[in-house]
């Protein structure tokens, strides 16, 4: 019954009709405005509450703004998307679910902590290659307030945080997702299992996500034949410094070796020495907003040809942490290509 | 491109290729399994802290012990499983995460508040169906003390709960899908969208989803062009007597009548006079308990053949409730039918 030339192994299916990413849209926050990739940004946000009254509205108004601008560059209107899928770091997803309320679209939540927009690009590309959709509105992000007020401490504490803290990216990124146009195609997808490396800290999220990571690179990689310089860049989602220092020992480990091809967002939005963020950025932003301005940019303007972009996800619940738990993680891996 | 008669229209998709419901697992808590339908659940756990240290660790245990049973009554093994679905109502869907962590299977993490059943089964189906896999496990569960402590009061204060209160249904259901093999079969999926009705009681979940229902009811039959005598059974998740009469008010208003076949999960799982669990069942587990226990089993015996499945999710976030907002809702209606 299955074709197999889909699924190539346990983690990995190809994506055989095309989906092409046909436009994204990338909105930051200030400090991320000041950063490394700033001229790649669809808009950068004046100040934190994004003239909101709280936190959690002024990042449901990110993902607003980023999903209503993605679907206008894609030339299309609601009536021609078929899903829009979403998810964040707020309880209960309220980012996505209370900005995209106004959409009149099919609603899928997914949560996958900060490897929520790997996951939602995976559905998605397969609902349009398995004949469901024809256009699907995807996107993730978060809100680096919201997200240490819920998981960490109250920001009116000015609680120190240690070097292996990362920095919550403040933002939403959002792709429209098409059966037809031109940009960028999905072409394969790896999709993680839960994989718990005993790491308790919540301020060093980048350990408990490397062995994640690994998986799902270590898994890509087997099941697809490719070698790490098959792809231009291969992307984590934000892992920091302590965890891609992490994630290169335990790809060693097994034998897989990177030349310069291997980043992670966080490293890449933030200039840690000068922004003072750390082990770099993190949250559902961290990759979507990464993407959705810089790499999406650099596949279509032919700077590069193929990316494998690897949101990384720490599955944190504060209760159950404070339960004594350990911190289970995952990441998604999408293989994006140029023609 | 796209297989018309896949699509019905905007949120309606049949399901062509065979996926069969192959097996399933009903777990409930001590109240659930004194309640009407005690005689058709897999395991009744003897105490509401299934002999964890917390409302959450046991709220996990439930999730690992159904999703363990649906498995082995399939005759799978963890190995023959291409993706799991599953989400909860414990912040980050911690039920979901911690549960699974050691079901070394591909992970999809999914949220639809008390809909995240049928969004599970939805995304499932289509999976199997794109040729993307071969079987599914998947499922959703809930906590009473977890989702109140969380959601509304500590039980600690012995709070009044008013009449139009629901009560969280403790418990998990999980559900095998399958590309082969014999049972009941999913057969048309209609995926909702987000509904706020303006209602803002955490109290009142029934009131704030009945718009959610009424929507997706009203696309299934206007989509499909059928009638709501097509099923023996149309079963909404956990509205609740509030929330059913509201149902019924909207239905009616657009010229959607049914007779007697039309009930709630919500309705079914407790005798809300005798176990005073005022306007009935609610939680993720409210529907996958009832389907995956109860109507399953009414459908393998032949004593149904077609039912509509709407779990139905109030998507609150406490932080934003607090800030004065309303609550968003959703509902994803599933076709399920024996040959």
């Amino acid at each position: 019954m299955i074709n197999m030339q889909k699924r190539l192994g346990k983690h990995t299916v190809n994506i055989e009709k095309p989906v092409y990413i046909i436009s994204t849209a990338a909105l930051a926050g200030k400090k991320e405005g000041e950063g490394p990739l700033k001229d790649y940004f669809d808009y950068i946000a004046d100040d934190i509450m994004f003239g909101e009254k709280s936190w959690e509205k002024a990042e449901s108004k990110f993902f607003k703004k980023a999903f209503d601008m993605a679907l206008k560059k894609s030339g299309k209107t609601y009536n021609d998307i078929d899903y829009m899928l979403s998810g964040d770091l707020l309880n209960q997803c309220g980012g996505s679910t209370f900005g995209l309320r106004d959409f009149k679209i099919p609603f899928l939540g997914i949560y996958g902590a900060c490897s929520t927009f790997g996951e939602a690009i995976s559905i998605g590309s397969m609902l349009i290659d398995g004949g469901f959709a024809q256009n699907v509105l995807c996107g993730a992000g978060s809100h680096f307030c919201s997200a240490e007020k819920q998981f960490r401490f109250p920001l009116e504490l000015g609680t120190q945080r240690p070097p292996t803290a990362t920095w919550t990216v403040t933002g939403a990124g959002a792709v429209v997702l098409s059966s037809k146009g031109k940009g960028p195609k999905v072409t394969c997808i790896t999709t993680g299992k839960i994989i718990d490396m005993g790491i308790k800290d919540a301020a060093n999220m980048g350990a408990a996500m490397a062995g994640a990571a690994c998986d799902v690179i270590s898994a890509h990689f087997k099941e697809t034949g490719r070698k790490p310089d098959y792809y231009d860049v291969v992307a984590t989602g934000d892992l920091g410094e302590v965890g891609k220092a992490l994630l290169k020992k335990y790809l060693a480990e097994e034998n897989i070796i990177f030349k310069n091809n291997i980043t992670d967002c966080g490293l890449e939005i933030f200039d840690n020495e000068k922004q003072d963020t750390h082990s770099g950025g993190s949250g559902c932003a961290c990759s979507a907003v990464t993407f959705s301005g810089y790499y999406y940019k650099q596949l279509t303007q032919n700077k590069i040809k193929r990316i494998l972009l690897i949101p990384t996800g720490a599955l944190i619940n504060t209760d159950i942490s404070q339960q004594g738990e350990t911190i289970p993680s995952i990441a998604h891996a999408v293989a994006i290509e140029m023609e």
